[in-house]
Formats: C-alpha cells, structure tokens, sequence
C-alpha cells in the first residue's frame, strides 16, 4: 500500500528530496468555482463591462498567490515559477464564478500546489469583494484537471 | 441596489476606510472539506493514530495561513488577531476530512476572510501531504458559518 | 541642531519607541509621477478603455505595497492600517502617470511611509507592465504631500 | 503597433511564459536619487564619517527589497539573484543622494525589476530615517541605466 | 501540574485566545552570544571601527526580524511593536559578540518571542557575514532576561 | 590575512555574487539545543505520547523557517532548496531538546545559512510553547556539523 512521502518512517514531516529529480517542463492546471446569490452575480457582470472589475481584481490576486505557495504550505519547495495565468469567467446564468488557473516550471518538482493556490486565493479575493452584499457564496470544486512533465507521466481529468 | 464597497464611484478598487467604525470583539467561522480516495483517507486515519499526522500539519499550516490573510487578499485590512483556531476531523466512512476556522479579533473589521483563509490553506495543505497517492481530491463546501460583532449583526447559517 | 531619531546616541539604528504617543487618526498623502514615451502613453490610454488595464493593476499593487512598508523599510513600525486608495491617472498629453495614494490609521505613528511605499509600488508596476515596450521610463517627482494626526500638526505642501 | 505583454489577447493580466527563453547571464543597472534640504545633507554627512549612518541603512534595504520584488510587483517572476549590489552617495554640495543598484542573475528573465525596486526602497528608508527633520525630500531620476542579456540585447542609457 | 496552553483538550495546537486580556505596556528583553574564533572577532573589531561593519547589518537583521517573529512562530499573535532595539557589542578578548534586544508593545500579550526572534536573528547574521573565514562559530546562552507588563508579573534574570 | 565577503572594498555590505560559481549538489547540516527545567521536559515527553507534540510544531516551523531564511538574512541568496528535514529529539534525563536540521540544494551556493535558520526557528517554536511554563529555558550550542559541494570542499564536525 502507498506511503505519504511527506512523512518519514518515523512518521515526522519533512519536504521531500528532490534533487535527483530531472528538471522537465512541469505544467499544472487546476480549475474551482464560487457560488453566488442571483444579485451578486449581476453586480459582478456589471463590473465586467463597467466599473468595479472583481474578476480583474480576483486574476491578479490569483496570480500573486501562485508566488506564495511555498510560503503557505509547509512542506511545498520553493520554485521558480516561469509563468502563471489565471482565468475567471462568469456564468450570471449558474450564478456562478469558474476559475481556472495554468502554472508552469521547468524544475525537478510539480506546480499542482501553485495551481491549486492560485484558484483557491482568486476564489477568495471574489468573497472578500462581494461579501459586503453577499455571505452566503460557497467556494468549491476545487481539483486539479491537468498536469504533465515529470516522473509520473501526464495526468488528466476528463470532464 | 447594493454597491460593492471595494470599489469607488469611479469603479477603483479600494481598501475600505474603517476608521470611523467601533472596535469590537469579532468572531467568524468558516468551514469547508476535502474530498479523497478510499485508500487516501485510510492512509489519514493511520497518521492520526500512528506516524505521520497530515491533519497535524494542515492545522498548523491553517492557523498560520490566516495570519497572511492581509498579504494575499488584496483589499483586505491588516489585523492583529487575537485568537486562531482549525479543527480538522475525517469522516473515514465518507472519505472526507472536514475543516473548521474560528478567528477572533478586538478591532474595527470582520474576520471571516481569515477564518475562510485558514480553511482554504488547511484544504491545500490535506492535498500537499496526500498528492502522491491521489490526485482526485477535490476542495469543497467552503462558506462563513458564523459571523458576529459589528454593525451588520450577528450571521448564522443553519445546517 | 537636529538630530536623526532613528540612531540613538551611540548612533546605531533603532526602531523608535512610540510607546507614549496618543492614538490619534493619522492621514498621510504622498505623490508620483512616470515619464512614458509617447507610444507607451497611447498603448496605457488603449488599455483604460478596452483591454488590459495598467493603472488598474498598478493600482493594486500598490494598495498592497502599501501593506508591506514595514516589512521593506527596515525601522518602519508594523500598522494596522484602516485604509488605502491608489489613484492613477493618464495624462497622454504629457506622456505621464499621475499617482496619488492616501494612507489612514487610527494609531501612534505616522502613515507617511506606507503612502509614500504605495506611491513607489505603483510606479514600479507601471514601468513593470511597460517596459517590453518602453525602457526609457523615468520614476519621479515622489513626495509626502500632506500628513495629519500626532504632535508636530498638519503638513501640507502647496502647489 | 507594440503590444503589452503582460496581457493576454482578452486584455487580461498574467506571468509572461518565459520557459522557453535560455537562460542566459542577466545584468541590470538602475539609478536614482533623493533631494534633500541642506540641514538634512550635512546630518547625513555627519552619519557617515560618524555616528548614525543612513546610507548604510539603506543600502541594506535596497538589497532586501531587490529580494521582495516577486512579492511587490504583481506579474514579476521570481527569481533567484545571484547578486546584488547598492550603492549610495551623498552630494553634500547639491544635497542630493544618489543611488544605484546592480543586480545579477543567470537565468530565464531579466532583473530590472530587481535593480529598480533595490533604487526605490533605498530611496525610501532614506526618506524615513531623514523625514523627522525634513518632510519635503523628493525622491526622482530612478531609471534603467543598463540592461544586458537576453534576446533583447544590451540596453545603455549614456548621459 | 501545568499545562501547554498552546494546545487545547484534544491537544491540538491553537492560537491561544487573548481577548479578554487587558492592553498593557509589556517589555522583553534577551539576550544571546555567539563565540568565534579569534581571527574571526579580530575582523569583527576592524570592521567596527573602519570598513564593514558586521554588527550594524546584525543589528539591522535583529530588528527587521523582531517584526516577522509571528510569521515565522506558528502560534504567536501577529503584534504591532511599538519599539525594538539591539545591541550588539563585540568582547574581543573573550572571542564572543553579545547580543540584547528589547521590545515594546502596549498590548493584550507579551512580546518575548519578538526579543529572542530579534536576538536569533542578529546571531545568525554575525554567522552569515563571517562564515566564509569561520564555519566553527557557535550560537548560544540565548534566552529571555526581563519581561514585564501582562498578568503574569515582572520576570527578572540575575545574573 | 582573510576579508569579510560581504563587505567591498569600500566596506559596503553587499550580496556576494555567485553567478560564476558551480552548480552542485549542495549539502548543510545545522545542530542546536534548547536547555528546560524537568517539567518542562516531562511535558514535553507527555506530547510525544499523546496529546499535544511540541516538538511536531516545531518540526514544521523548523522546515517552513529554512525557506525564509533569505528574507530574514539581509544578504543570503534566495535559494530553491530542494530537501529539508529537521529532527527534534528529547532527552528527558537531560531535560534538554536537540535538533538537527539538514538542507539540500543543486545550485551555486551553500545552504548552512538554511540549516541554520531551521534549527533557530525549531528551538525558538519549543520555547513559545512552553514558555507559559517555563520561562527559563535557553537556547544554545547552534553550529554547522556538516557541509558538502562547492570550491572550499567537505567540513565535518567531530563530536
């Protein structure tokens, strides 16, 4: 059966060794969504195309986020990310905020980490701009549906 | 019809002047979960009883989590938090880990952005640990439960 | 004659103890400007009304910015400021960005710095997003223009 | 007509993808200065042959922030410097100090950012340890001054 | 028998709550050494009285430092320091810099971990700057002298 | 006679430039001590085996320590460490913890500074946590026991 490779065999947390790891191009893609109320979803999209842009707000932060994600999660390698890009898009219909955000290194470990936090701060950064008119936004569906480069071979989630 | 207050008339993103508001005692609580393979919720329940507490860690990485909250957030007030708490427990059955923040705080701003902080970065740090051995884990349900001090009252969600 | 508060007497650098100042509502106004080229001006004026907004991401950063002062300068106090607000505006005439930020706090020491940091932040953003076309920008004419609250009293620079 | 890459062809801010950019020996220069009232010149003077020395501050602070700047500017790539370099001078006579910073790194992507953000924050902890005597320095002039590997070519402002 | 506040029933770790604690003037002070060898303290001496000054960047780093005591010790409060000094002060004939910092806060909880943070930090600086000459430095006797205001009462070392 | 690195010859403090310098496998290994009473060390032995593991905390802070190392050591390099673990051990009989902490790197410059900084961050973790009981305990005995790769070849620490 498999083993957390975080923990050594006494069981304490460590960051894993990667130095004998090839440097590859590492892709991650992972992709979330916010649930609004009917009325923040309206705001939002007046926003979009006036004044008061929260996705704009939301991608940057996302983007910086990706930045931190050695400094949030404990066991993460600090990395030397070449490029971040993250998407939102709303769907007023499905009252509903999708994010999805792409992270790229050529290094010796993933960017799924960088990915997943870059989506999880945009989510954020839309509750914390829309919360004022809004505290019952849900964030979730949080996953990640795209990686490649590395050991492992490329990973995939077929929607 | 509500504005969103992050923004101003001309639709610029602000950070929100609360100095004229009162300081009193805040607290939220926010909540969310993490989805996971049968095999890797095993695998959690081992480390909670043995070697190698992934639950552990992500509580720590929660409550330390919320203390950047001001940094990733970009609108968001820094606050000197009084009080952080992350609970993480696993539904072995479900195959879910559920998370809970509270956050405390004597001043004149909310703190449910750092209660719903801890639980995003606690989420994340669950999938860092468990990564290797599964991939599919989604983040989910993440919403404020709780909410009180302030002039906008006490916000409860019933469940 | 005066002497720098931020050495002792031994002349070693100290963060200076404000300990005994009175909790007032400070306000500090600090001003920026950036020399574009005329090509640049025009491509920042094209991205105000249609796509990709400039001074909307410069805009951010330096609210943010404003908020890392005390990790940056290294005898700055660590504030809780209560607000923030970065204006950037185009003159395309003039090839310039105009950047004004106010920074508030309710509290013991000066916000001069963050606005000034703030002011800084942006200007350093602009010549960021730019500079693929533009290397030539110049950063200048930074200054505090006006600061309320605390013992010395209100300054205010006239134009 | 050039385009700004920092936005994608929606007009949306993201991390220009360098990995496929060669990594190359990257070096640049960027210069700036701050305008001091007399009384001010000659304390800085009097710290440098004696007790209190802000330049020396500074010049630390210029280095530390060259090492924030992925934090600071939104679509900045992090880096890993391989030096950095600040230098401060007093011009008594024109009470003025000058600043410049060079930085180095061998890699995908250039480090003006680096050098311009070390200038800024120099800039700016002299204005701090200076602003109890003197509130109307001015900080100006910060430029690119040289810019070296890379595609692009060497970049030289003579004066 | 005591208990370890930082963890609660269960034993999981937790910001302890300090709400309900009042806001006082609290000071700490600490102190530490690290012994080099005697070339090592020689350079040490030169540079204090000539060129490159190792104890001013310590002191430097020692302060800066202070201030990101709450992001680098998971359960301690993020504070708003209203003072930090260190001293750092070379005994060439015993080979040993000593090290003293002393912070203040007028707030709900103490600030020893922002004097030793400052004093580890200042410690690991001095090795830094002198490794190159002396990999055998040794960084010791760190530990908490003074600290009063908050409930607990005064704490005083005798030496 | 041997010249502090870090300073030039004007005595200025800069970060040493490494971009000529090899890139190898890079190893450090840091050790230290932190001294408690019996209670302490009794329940701090009572968290190993059940509830409450100080040294699990500071194991974590330990790791998460040695990836800001750069930004607390004003001239260290950023570095993109690829392994860090940190052990902590009670010696009950002693009443004394001891932590080891190892760090790894390909690249062009050591990794003591990191190791280093790990352990102080685990020794100062141990004392916040049981400082509501102890306020005695002192730290001590850091020193590099080990380092490999680069020019100035093996150093090892005979005990």
């Amino acid at each position: 059966m498999g083993r957390l490779t975080h923990f050594d065999e006494q069981g304490q947390a460590r960051m894993v060794d990667v130095s004998e790891k090839q440097e590859t191009e590492r892709v991650a893609i992972a992709q979330g969504e916010i649930q609004t109320s009917a009325k923040t979803a309206r705001l939002i999209a007046e926003g979009e195309i006036g004044k008061g842009d929260v996705l704009a707000v939301a991608r940057l932060a996302g983007i910086m986020g990706a930045k931190r994600t050695a400094d949030l999660i404990p066991l993460c390698h600090p990395l030397s990310l070449s490029s971040v890009s993250v998407d939102l898009t709303l769907d007023e219909q499905a009252c509903m905020v999708r994010i999805e955000a792409t992270c790229k290194l050529k290094g010796r470990t993933g960017v799924e980490m960088e990915a997943l936090t870059a989506v999880n701060v945009a989510a954020l950064t839309v509750y914390d701009m829309c919360k004022a008119v809004d505290r019952g936004m849900v964030i979730g569906n949080i996953r990640l549906v795209h990686k490649s480069g590395g050991k492992s071979g490329t990973y995939e989630v077929r929607e």
